[in-house]
């Protein structure tokens, strides 16, 4: 089965906002076995979005459209797509009445130009928008389905997630796809291959393994179509279990989250604590770790010690320590470490401290050198990585390092 | 003039990757007064490919690709342009030489399939990649341009920066171009708008305004057309001074770079030092501004103190305090501020303490209720925002509110 994605719109074409949109729809979308033919953004104009939509017809048979439905005059999508369809539009009073909710929640008044985000092309089926005034609109045309939604993430999301993937499979009766993903940290793509190659070999043909890698992890994810649900879990299940053994360390989690959410969700559930001591990655950790809803239940805090006087004040990083050694070394990682765990009174602490660049290198600590040191009462472990030389994926690597390292730790508990 | 970008590969069509590239190219060539008519995602297919840039072709002057320049196999984007002119594949050594000395620097083995990638259609002209070893290609056929590059970001970048742009405004002969973009805080897009309508009524035609909003922050740019540069220049500044006397304090910089940037070059300038003390950004801000070389000479580090306890502990926060008012009110986030400032022995410090959500409100304190305080010494000013029930959106608000009132107070030293 295949889809198209549309965005419509001026803001992604003059380069103002990157479009986040396609790349979850197209991984949604992915996981129910549809696959993306192309995705197009094209401006605010009649004849062009007419275009774009008769070209992606002939291509592939569901065409999701997002933007431009907003209630100003540059907003195009809805009287576009009737022309396309050669029907006018019609007042939906379940639209309309989801407007004035809205507007009454927020005490404001209607105007006419609002009220007028109720009026949808005579031949659609709405999507109501819980999170706006803009409706969804499916239509089902000589075998294709179009399917136009808000280009605001969460509401677009929201009905993807709620109605709009549902209803896909139920009309187009797709099959039973499960996933299982299994994630891993510290090894390549190929390293990986090649390590669990006959493993790979087993796997009968409704069963497929796709490696997804993203900086310093790669999720290894098994799809089996087709057929009875409880036979294909315990298929895949078996043949996770395999490569989960065979991985080994490597593997963080058995499902598809992010590494951090492993760590909080693990220690969550023991009632452990955590506290951080960064340098290089300069708040990166913490942040990782805060943006995720229900952190607070085990994230204390931490410290962000860019300078010298910071990493001995509030983490009581000695002196010579960091004269003898530098700051970026060993030592005054594992001190860094040990300092938060005793200053933050935490299970569990973890400590980076190195060179981001561009500046600061030199010939024996080029850039690109981090120290990271994880510790628990009784046991710190410490180690050196040697990234690159830019800046940002120094801070990115070197975040993954310390949650990885923090993982094993963790899980020695 | 009309430009089209196409990015070939499954990454983006899986939802792999957000494809960062072509907002960043749309926004580059936008600078240029190249106007982006379509951006379009296609796979590794080679009927498909022929298509999309037949396609473009009919629409556009100039097409930018990116991707499916790897060595690999699935690799056929140079093979597909080269089969879409009617040439063939020649090898080029400066190419090679390039690719050579990659591997050299590496001490890795010259394989086959590394130095076909010298290899280029016959009617190009090779733009050199100084990153990588994938060449980018330049055709110039029937009055329309074609630039094919690497889909790495970076090997893209500096190929469009060093060589493409200034090589499309060559041959086009392009009009010149002058932008000054004013960034403000603080003000919503119609509010700015109607406050600078009688100066933006008086633009002459040659210039023109751009309100490019983006969470809490509007750009004005301002784009003049054409003549002499210098006249240009005079007029822009001229135009850019009457705005900016217009709107005032919510002007924080006279040119386009990040909000947090304005506040690291000043305090650069000056020699000032910055601590920071967050609560419920948990880092955010300490990212931001660590994540810019050169940081660590103005930020000292700050600490994340999520707990009551580390408050208390690092900040110096008083218990009584926490117990009367509670964490989230201006009396914690005054003793936090100026904790920083004490302990950590910066000139300013910045301190956010609020409900991100989606937990932890109530009816007094609901979900997005945030006190912001900024300190130096002498002086504290803490102020309270009242954001919305998104957690992540809550973290990025408040991170722009901190840095702005850190601004207004820096500002005034």
């Amino acid at each position: 089965m295949l889809a198209e994605i549309i965005t419509i719109g001026d803001e992604i074409l003059i380069g103002q906002i990157v479009d986040t949109n396609s790349a979850w729809m197209a991984q949604k979308l992915n996981e129910e076995g549809i696959r993306i033919k192309q995705i197009s953004s094209v401006s605010d104009d009649k004849q062009h979005i007419l275009k774009a939509l008769a070209e992606a017809a002939q291509r592939a048979d569901i065409i999701l459209i997002t933007g431009g439905l907003g209630p100003t005059k540059d907003d195009i999508t809805k009287l576009t797509i009737a022309e396309y369809f050669g029907v006018g539009l019609v007042l939906n009073n379940e639209a309309l009445q989801n407007v004035e909710n809205i507007f009454k929640r927020y005490n404001r008044p209607l105007l006419e130009v609002n009220r007028k985000q109720a009026e949808v092309p005579a031949n659609c089926e709405v999507i109501l928008n819980n999170n706006g005034t803009a409706p969804g609109m499916w239509f089902n045309v000589a075998g294709k389905i179009y399917v136009s939604m808000p280009g605001v993430p969460f509401e677009m999301k929201n009905m993807m997630e709620d109605a709009v993937i549902p209803k896909l499979k139920q009309t187009l009766k797709l099959p039973v796809i499960i996933h299982k993903t299994i994630l891993t940290v510290g090894e390549g793509e190929s390293f990986l291959a090649e390590k669990i190659a006959d493993i790979e070999n087993d796997l009968p043909p409704n069963i497929k393994l796709a490696y997804l890698p993203k900086m310093g992890q790669v999720r290894l994810r098994l799809s089996a179509y087709g057929g009875d649900e409880t036979s294909l879990q315990d298929k895949l299940e078996q043949f996770a279990g395999r490569i989960i053994e065979r991985v080994g360390a490597n593997v963080v989690a058995g499902e598809d989250i992010p590494l951090e959410k492993v760590i909080l969700n693990y220690m969550a559930q023991r009632e452990f604590t955590l506290s951080v001591a960064e340098s290089c990655t300069g708040g990166y950790v913490s942040h990782l770790l805060t943006q995720h809803e229900g952190s607070s239940q085990v994230f204390l805090g931490g410290a962000v010690t860019y300078s010298n006087d910071l990493k001995e004040n509030i983490l009581g990083v000695k002196n010579e320590t960091l004269y003898q050694f530098g700051a970026v070394s060993e030592q005054t990682a594992t001190e860094m470490a040990e300092g938060a765990l005793r200053q933050f009174k935490s299970d569990f602490s973890v400590a980076i401290t190195g060179i981001a660049g561009p500046g600061g290198g030199s010939e024996d600590k080029p850039v690109g050198t981090v120290w990271i040191a994880v510790a628990k009462a009784g046991k710190t472990v410490a180690k050196k990585f040697t990234f690159g030389n830019k800046r940002l994926q120094n801070i990115e690597r070197s975040a993954v390092g310390a949650l990885f390292m923090l993982n094993t730790l963790m899980k020695e508990s």
